[in-house]
């Protein structure tokens, strides 16, 4: 088991020598091509491929926010504590929307 | 403190109803809007935005894994360990690159 706090400080442990270096604008460039691989991956059957997709895009997450300061697990909670934001329900009672736009 | 697995598990009790109706591509669509919406927040100074934006995309990442199946602490912790997947090194000793491509 690992908290989301735990693994944002892992990253930096591992990370952010470079992150650092690398600057928030290319850590997000390297994010959202991360997002691009994991959507390519949901196109094939290599569950093992989807999977590292994943790890990928949360990592690059974790990298952003250590840039930038950001402590993931608090920002998180804070929107995101066992209720829907908009609605205040758990199970979110909000009109369905099957996309954002 | 909330681990990987019970903000996942969370995200499943809240939205699974309406993310499985939505279907995971259009899913992976509302995930690229809000890293989207990430990008934009990193222009302005208002951190509190900045952090609701980092809080809709692993949101709608641990979203997208329940659609798909996925165990995004399984999946995370296999391929980072505690160390760089690519160097087994930490910190990481590999060749430092600004961009992924």
């Amino acid at each position: 088991m690992i908290s989301v706090r735990e693994f944002q400080n892992m990253m930096h442990r591992i990370y952010f020598h470079r992150d650092s270096e690398r600057g928030a604008e290319d850590t997000f460039k390297w994010l959202k091509e991360e997002v691009d691989e994991l959507g390519e991956a949901m196109q094939n059957a290599d569950k093992k491929a989807l999977e590292d997709e994943f790890a990928d895009v949360i990592a690059w997450l974790a990298s952003l926010a250590n840039v930038l300061a950001i402590d993931l697990e608090s920002a998180t909670l804070r929107k995101y504590d066992h209720h829907c934001p908009k609605c205040g329900s758990s199970p979110c009672q909000c009109p369905f929307r099957i996309t954002k736009t």
